[in-house]
């Protein structure tokens, strides 16, 4: 029996392939095996980044979604199709780490920050070494390709996802004093009305796909619900604050 | 007059070297004149992280904070000493950019981040050509070293300063499914009492200088609230999802 292989989760940032950081460019490259999710049919953004950094020695293993929305017939059950889902794909990833190969799991943004890698992390780092690179997440690429410093000393800053319901986001936006909010898409219009009802407008900064090719900047009140992608974004900096930070 | 310089925020990660992105790395390499905040006598968290990466050529400006806590004798007032603080530094940066010097000021993490380049950004951005660099922040280096995937699916994450009072820190917490707690140091009894009364002891993790080298994991239960530094972190991550992700 070789030695078993490594896992890695390597954050490679949010799109722009030189936002990832040395050390995950450096695992990555020396991993023989090299695992990435995507749609069916689709590249993925993760593999997207890092493509240019890889080498032809290395196998490419496609974790391909079984399904690509939450919203399924009466008789199919989300939650055990995805449990399904990464058991098999664990299984696959156990053989090449018994092998004694190290494993390179990619992962857009962080792998911790609402990643598909936590949910392999947590069915195989008991069983094997591994290692987690954090990297730049979406909301701070956003931040900065909008030019918008997003939290001031001692403002809170919530995180939320666009599919919770009107009510859950109203509360939490209202009771925040700054704001990113993911998972847009189809959740578009509900968030904006939220923004609205609570007369957050003129805070609200929106971008699509930040920091990537297909980047695009609009105003929040322009952006057509029916085209917003899944991977646009709504952040609420925090309100200036003039005289400084704190020290440390 | 020549051409005006550009300005640059460079998050340089939570503290590890290898955690800077390729962009950062290339900005500062390239940038004549790098600006760091440290406190007086102190080389400051930024330039420790980045000091290899610099050469001979480079202007090193130190910008040394004028006070090193908020709380002061009642004659002195933090916020206009920290005003001046900063009108004051970013003069000097002016000066630098008048001249058609390209200035880097390099951020710990992320420089639109609870950062202090966000008070130089809003002084200088209208003025000069400015670009920010998103970096890896100190919560998802401290998610990653604690091995603790930090929010799955629709959890909301709330990012708290330690220097909220108890009442407030207690509501908030309470609200959220996941939370990160910075800015702990001398307020680290009084957000572990909090934590505590809500019943939270089991879930919360504690790491000092996550990534650094002086990094320390501790059980919170243990840490000595006499010599929490400033720069440690609670983790309350997201109760594990057993059946996965959703697909974008």
């Amino acid at each position: 029996m070789p030695q078993p292989g490594r896992l890695f989760g390597l954050g490679v940032g949010p799109g722009d392939p030189e936002l990832i950081t040395l050390k995950a460019l450096r695992l990555l490259q020396a991993a023989p095996v090299v695992a990435y999710h995507a749609a069916k049919g689709k590249k993925g953004n993760a593999l997207t980044i890092v493509e240019r950094y890889l080498n032809d020695n290395q196998l490419l293993v496609p974790l391909i979604y079984p399904v690509t929305t939450e919203i399924l017939p009466a008789h199919m059950n989300y939650e055990a199709i995805v449990s399904d889902f990464y058991g098999e794909i664990t299984g696959v990833l156990r053989a090449h780490l018994d092998a004694g190969q190290d494993v390179a799991v990619i992962a857009e943004g962080d792998p911790f920050f609402y990643g598909s890698f936590m949910y392999i992390h947590d069915r195989l780092a008991e069983d094997y070494q591994t290692e987690v690179v954090p990297g730049v997440c979406s909301i701070l690429g956003g931040a900065a390709v909008l030019g918008a410093p997003l939290v001031y000393r001692n403002q809170t800053l919530t995180v939320l996802s666009g599919v919770l319901p009107s009510e859950d986001l109203k509360v939490r936006l209202g009771a925040t004093e700054a704001a990113a909010i993911m998972k847009l898409g189809k959740n578009l219009a509900k968030v904006r009305g939220v923004i609205e009802e609570l007369g957050l407008m003129d805070r609200a900064l929106y971008v699509e796909r930040a920091t990537m090719d297909a980047q695009r900047i609009v105003p929040l009140a322009e952006v057509d619900p029916d085209t917003s992608p899944y991977f646009s974004l709504i952040l609420v900096p925090g309100e200036k604050w003039q005289g400084g930070s704190e020290c440390p």
